[in-house]
């Protein structure tokens, strides 16, 4: 490790210590002092978007000449259009209710002494993302709305980009009652390794990348991680389904958009339905170019390779679809539960009692009934933009948004009052429940 | 390892899957099966209470001959009047709400396409507690209560007990449409160990036990843990304080009961009435023993012995006091901040202001103002019983009733949509939030 290596981890330490002070103060801002800094942002990005070209423009040389695959470089690039749509984003980001601040609940528990249930921000959030510039805003802005301060590690295909973009959203804000240190790019690898270790200066990491990259953070920090490795989405189509409507969900779930968490894998079918319904997804599908691999049952129906084990566990990102025929509902929640990432699962049925068994067994944050696994995304659920999907089953769920950015904290008001009194039963709990 | 530890721990696996299927099932479980199950398991305890008490004496002699330490042998008694409190608490249990299923938000995200954000059980629960074998009847009718299946490993000293315990509520309601597996004891220390590595059986382990104990717990697994290691509570006492609340308040949170976690290890005073309020404490402090150690400016009031940094950062759970002056409330919270464990704090002051930056700003779980630090905990709170109290800052904090024991999903029931349509700008979403 050279010198300068050093430096830079005991900066990122003197960052972090920083970003945590900074939350405490940040926690108190009021929604008026977060929407200003947020309309300071919008206009300093709108006011410095050739800045941001020319470094955009700097990344893409590079990156094109290290021969960086072409969807990357479609990711990373970020033009004008690119940057007005952010900069909307910003604008509709001031519009949405401040998620700090609401009473969760409010209980009497004797007179004089009143507890609140108040949300509050999580405080520090270190969050590594993927090429996409974008993502920077997006996620710092949805920190600064949510009160909590920001550790961010971006894409280094990206990191001119990044680095222009942290500037401007850190001097637009800069001097206007939101507190110094509040945002913090972290630029280098090691640096990682380091934000992983400071539990007591990060209270959540967030890692948006591959599914090696997810869980190397999950098993190398104490830090509560929130985010998605898989996404092993599964269709089933219930003996009682449209046929019709199968074959375009199921078309839908596993090729509007391929590369993508949210895509389906792997395609159930109840054997009552299986002859009827194989054959036109199969004609369907051939339409896409997909690849079947099917188990026996399947083969038996339609052309298809050989389905093995690991194809019930395996995220393809890519044209193919993994089949399996089941003998009934609950050998298809089996199914899922077993071998899926308990992120979104769809049942394709005309029989609610069936449909409502598989939402309630069915162990994933998105359950759906007769529609595609592809609507489990923070902007189609109406909670404007996503900081990521979470699989994780304590805290958030499914597509976060702002509210996921939030926990709570206990408030209690008296006016001198001692548990003793209570032990001793000179007084009694009233217990009454306002909120 | 002897052949019969292994056997144990393979018997641990099979359980620990046993209770990941059981809880799909449990999930779906309606309120009235599982108030009917609870029913059973109070009329079980009440029918069984002679070989309960018998078991217990066998564990009471046990322990007595090892010469276990009064205390622990106080709480490891478990005689009829525990007995029946316990059973009334879980016929309490039966009238408290059912926290799954609740709907927390409805948007219609098109005509024909409704999104429900749906409280759902976590799913199977470890929980690791100290002697008293109550808590088994708890934290087993919480679980079944909020949809959770459990596994559960008590203190040692307390294994008849608790064996005899499980079993009744085990046998209870066996066949009663509860699913087989929903509970299993755990014996030994060695399937404890187990226990943590089996993160796709198990979705939260809750450590109840000592600072070291609990540490290991959190450092020894990627399944989350929610609970809390230390609890070192503040009282700050501000300029503007009632000096004669702020005495009885700093007694009450220090004696009241000092060997729990929401006892205040240490207390701060604002410089401006230092020199008043200090010797008035030490007067009330004197008359229930309890060791003062300050930092220099409180020893050029005060008697106390010296505050060395440790004290900052220690639990007593004894009667020890350690004491600060500080010379303004931003350093009061900046101190709790650093030194404190985010488990509960107090302020005493007249002034609203002061009071509301004390309680926005300090990081905890609990921050009240002008009432003492032992309200911390669930019956106190009007939540009913409590698993326990969580200093984490993801999913619940404070003391942990029913609500902490669920988590969300989203249902989306659609009639064949797909993304698609929206993608391609032939439908548009309405995003009418409904909850």
């Amino acid at each position: 490790m050279t010198s300068t290596d050093k430096e830079r981890i005991m900066d990122m330490k003197s960052a972090a210590k920083k970003a945590k002070e900074a939350s405490w103060i940040l926690a108190e801002s009021s929604s008026a002092e977060k929407n200003s800094a947020l309309m300071r942002i919008s206009a300093a990005l709108e006011l410095r978007i050739n800045e941001i070209i020319s470094a955009n423009e700097i990344d893409l040389d590079r990156s094109a000449k290290e021969g960086i695959s072409k969807p990357i470089l479609k990711r990373l690039a970020f033009g004008e259009q690119k940057i007005r749509e952010i900069i909307e984003g910003i604008q509709s980001l001031v519009s949405l209710a401040d998620p700090v601040g609401k009473t969760l609940m409010a209980t009497e528990l004797d007179k004089g002494l009143d507890l609140y249930r108040v949300s509050c921000p999580i405080g520090v959030i270190g969050i590594i993302f993927e090429s996409r510039p974008d993502a920077l805003v997006q996620i710092s802005t949805l920190c600064l709305k949510s009160g909590n301060t920001v550790l961010l590690k971006g894409g280094s295909e990206a990191r001119e980009t990044n680095k222009i973009l942290a500037e401007i959203i850190e001097e637009a804000v800069k001097g206007h009652s939101i507190p110094d240190g509040w945002i913090h790019l972290v630029e280098t690898r090691d640096e990682v390794k380091t934000m992983l270790e400071l539990e007591s200066h990060i209270d959540l990491i967030i890692p948006r990348g591959s599914n090696e990259f997810v869980r190397y953070i999950m098993d190398h920090s104490h830090i509560p991680v929130m985010g998605h490795a898989d996404g092993i989405c599964h269709v089933f189509v219930d003996q009682t389904a449209d046929v019709e409507m199968a074959v375009s969900i199921a078309v839908d779930s596993k090729t509007q958009y391929v590369a993508v968490c949210n895509a389906a894998e792997s395609l159930l079918v109840h054997e009552k339905i299986s002859k009827e319904f194989l054959p036109k997804l199969k004609e369907a599908m051939d339409k896409k170019n997909v690849t079947l691999r099917g188990c026996d049952r399947t083969r038996n129906i339609i052309n298809a390779e050989i389905a093995t084990d690991a194809d019930w566990k395996t995220e393809y990102l890519d044209y193919i679809l993994s089949i399996k025929i089941v003998d009934s509902l609950d050998e298809a929640i089996e199914h899922i539960n077993t071998y899926g990432s308990h992120h979104t699962d769809a049942i394709v049925s005309g029989d609610e009692s069936s449909a409502q068994r598989f939402m309630n067994r069915v162990d994933s944050g998105g359950v759906y009934w007769n529609c595609s696994t592809r609507f489990a995304d923070g902007f189609k659920y109406g909670l404007g933009a996503e900081v990521g999907v979470s699989t994780s089953k304590i805290h958030a769920r499914g597509p976060v948004g702002l509210e996921g950015l939030v926990t709570y904290k206990y408030k209690l008001i008296g006016n001198g009052n001692i548990a003793a009194d209570y032990a001793e039963k000179r007084k009694t709990f009233t217990h009454i429940r306002k909120v």
